[in-house]
């Protein structure tokens, strides 16, 4: 009889039946007589038991040499565990699999680490990516970054946003600095995108609601817990918007929509990090940059009030300060100063030395940043200029204010700060599935000049 | 009283009410006494009728002065159309709204084209996409790009599959080839990836099934219709697979899954473009590469039955071949020769100078190339120095292979290349949002030497 093979989330309904998986070796336990195997496929986890008077002389035989990581079918029968022996915290705790016969499908190479071991330093780690991700707190961690952006495209897939594609390849028109990347572009010189800013801006005036999510580049020679070269930017950009409170509430609703959405979708990926739910009221407390200073200077003595950006302590500061007053986990930062964010920041009319702009620091560090745009071509023209840039150079992208644009806004959340934040991962890079820095691009390209 | 904006959409539920609209000014005409305006925000189109004798005198001058582009605020009354009047192809045909009021939110300069025009020039169109872009047409092209990406997603979601989001920057490790865009990495040499192949692979190992969506790269200095620079590639791989026609089922019955979610998504888009709904049998045919050449060589008298590939007119010869014979608007072409396609390719045990590779042709061009690929490592690593590269640069790659990895394989899908082919679009730059060429980037970066 041919059985076909069945995922191992669906043992759980087979009690009694004869059955066919097939997934990794997740982990082997060798109790004498009896070998438990944990089984792993796309599905979940299944733990096989082993018994050699139960198997023929091949499987037996297999059932000795089988090792973590070894991919194997398994044709055995589902029975219910003991109620002692039941676990409550996986899907399929409540069975196991009696195994009938094993086949070895591919072997693996004994393992140089140990995988359920969380001593092992960040550089080996991250040498054997293709190895350590297979642990279950790391399968976890990149399965709830993938439903993270899912909820992102979700929520405002119901709001009447419009997915986009961006391109990462631009040319001078850049929004300045000298982060960036550059490639040669058939002898001519081109960038890497720092974001998808003025493209989700020309897109308002098509879709007016828009979004994209997609690579974004910084060619920073920091190597700090924060920083990445490469990370994911989830955008969205909306026309028709007040000011930039607008975008504020948007981002609140889908803070909450978010927390909802993980909760049902990796409830067991979730508890594998001791999740804690991340407070977020219904209005999140917002302060104004100048506010913060203000803040700090009253309570702590320290006068950064002329400063133009928080320092990350600072930020760690009115993150504690937020938790305790408003028990909230979030707080927005408003009104930076105008000469320190982009040209196509938008002034507030009432002090227009500071920005109708924002940062939301959750627990202590900025993952989003954003705030309402220029819309005015002649203004933005002159801002340009002012910003000692060129306008010929972002003639494209003027386009979209020339033919009418409404006021309008946006954010940019960091992917890989959001899901580290949200699971209390220290550093950054363990948060990107294949972190690129300064000396790292999968592989070490020359000896670490910095180390944590 | 103050209105609350609804959206165009809703003005259909909103019969015999005040309501306050946002949007531009899609197109706008006079009939003498009576002014139509087709005003367009992220919901739909809505017909807005501006009588003089209804509207306060600063309205009255609005009226006379917007143009297409503007962005207005309508005040107005939500009328039921008489039956004549009736459209039966918008969503909100069967009403009109009688402006009370007209705000004007933004000004656009006279449009230096006809938005209607379609016989613009190819470089007219993309020097002008800001503004293009917002034509009814091409606002339908890349919704229904987006509809296309999030009909992957979904498909694959609902089969186990895991997303996740891939580096662009590579290292040494390419697949080979010339065609890579090099960059500067603090002075080391790195690349922009080609497609998400490796670590597709890689992920197999830690999700089995596993699929992402994201830009890829090419610097190809071709100058036709149907090639980019940078586009995005939807990917997916999968273990446990028999062989290269578990994909190929897989595919089939996501492009079933496809027309129907773009039918449901987006109706008028397609009828826009008088879409013709493709013919996927639940078996698409499938031939051997030798087979279509010896057919070819049979019905045409041409012989390249020792060629590697198809050119493009047999491309179009076996898909006009499968539409009369099969009724089929797709076909897939397998058994492409080993020494011809990259060293990860699975060879066929039973003829190992072909390989259990496909590429799918759609209306007669390739759509999705994929197949089964090497999963032993000795295997791998053999084919890696055959092919006549080094190991050692490839050795991250490796490791998935060196610890575990059953029979797997998977596609990649030209994400612009189907939008244009489903809408009947002759050039693929056309279904690209911002294309990038050997001449462009957003604007002409050096006079164009080649003309379509």
């Amino acid at each position: 009889m041919k059985f076909i093979r069945i995922t191992i989330l669906e043992t759980v309904n087979k009690v009694g039946q004869e059955v066919l998986l097939k997934g990794w070796v997740n982990a082997r336990r060798n109790m004498g007589k009896i070998v438990f195997l944990d089984l792993r496929d796309f599905s979940g986890i299944a733990q096989v038991v082993g018994v050699p008077s139960q198997l023929d002389e091949v499987s037996v035989e297999q059932l000795k040499q089988v090792r973590p990581e070894w991919v194997v079918e398994i044709r055995g029968i589902v029975n219910e565990r003991g109620e002692k022996q039941k676990n409550q915290n996986i899907p399929t705790g409540s069975v196991e699999v009696l195994a009938k016969e094993i086949k070895v499908l591919a072997l693996a190479e004994p393992l140089p680490l140990d995988l359920e071991d969380e001593k092992i330093g960040l550089d080996v780690h991250l040498d054997y990516l293709p190895l350590t991700l297979r642990a279950p707190k790391w399968r976890a961690v990149f399965k709830i970054q993938g439903e993270i952006v899912e909820a992102f495209r979700s929520f405002l897939r119901s709001k009447g946003f419009t997915e986009f594609q961006c391109p990462k390849i631009v040319g001078a028109s850049t929004e300045g600095g000298a982060n960036v990347f550059a490639i040669d572009y058939f002898g001519n010189r081109a960038f890497l995108a720092q974001s998808p800013q003025f493209y989700k801006q020309i897109m308002v005036g098509v879709y007016e609601r828009v979004f994209t999510v997609g690579n974004v580049y910084r060619a920073e020679e920091h190597a700090t817990t924060r920083h990445l070269n490469e990370y994911t930017s989830l955008d969205l950009e909306m026309g028709m918007i007040q000011d930039h409170t607008d975008i504020m509430r948007l981002e609140t609703e889908w803070l909450r929509y978010l927390i909802s959405h993980l909760n049902k979708t990796a409830p067991e990926e979730l508890k594998l990090w001791n999740f804690i739910e991340p407070v977020v009221p219904e209005t999140v407390p917002s302060f104004k940059l100048k506010e913060v200073l203000q803040l700090i200077k009253e309570r702590t003595g320290v006068d950064h009030t002329n400063e133009p950006d928080l320092e990350p302590n600072e930020e760690r500061w009115i993150g504690d300060y937020v938790k305790e007053k408003f028990n909230s986990d979030f707080v927005f930062v408003t009104h930076y100063p105008t000469a320190k964010r982009p040209m196509y920041t938008y002034p507030d009319e009432a002090d227009p030395d500071y920005t109708k702009s924002f940062d939301l620091l959750f627990r202590g560090i900025e993952v989003t940043t954003g705030g309402q745009r220029v819309n005015n071509y002649e203004q933005l023209v002159n801002n340009i200029k002012k910003w000692g840039l060129n306008p010929e150079n972002f003639k494209f992208y003027l386009e979209a204010f020339q033919f009418g644009m409404p006021q309008e806004g946006g954010l940019a959340i960091g992917l890989e700060r959001l899901t580290a934040k949200l699971l209390g991962i220290d550093n950054v890079k363990l948060a990107t599935l294949f972190p690129r820095d300064l000396n790292r691009i999968d592989l070490q390209i020359s000896p670490p000049e910095y180390k944590k």
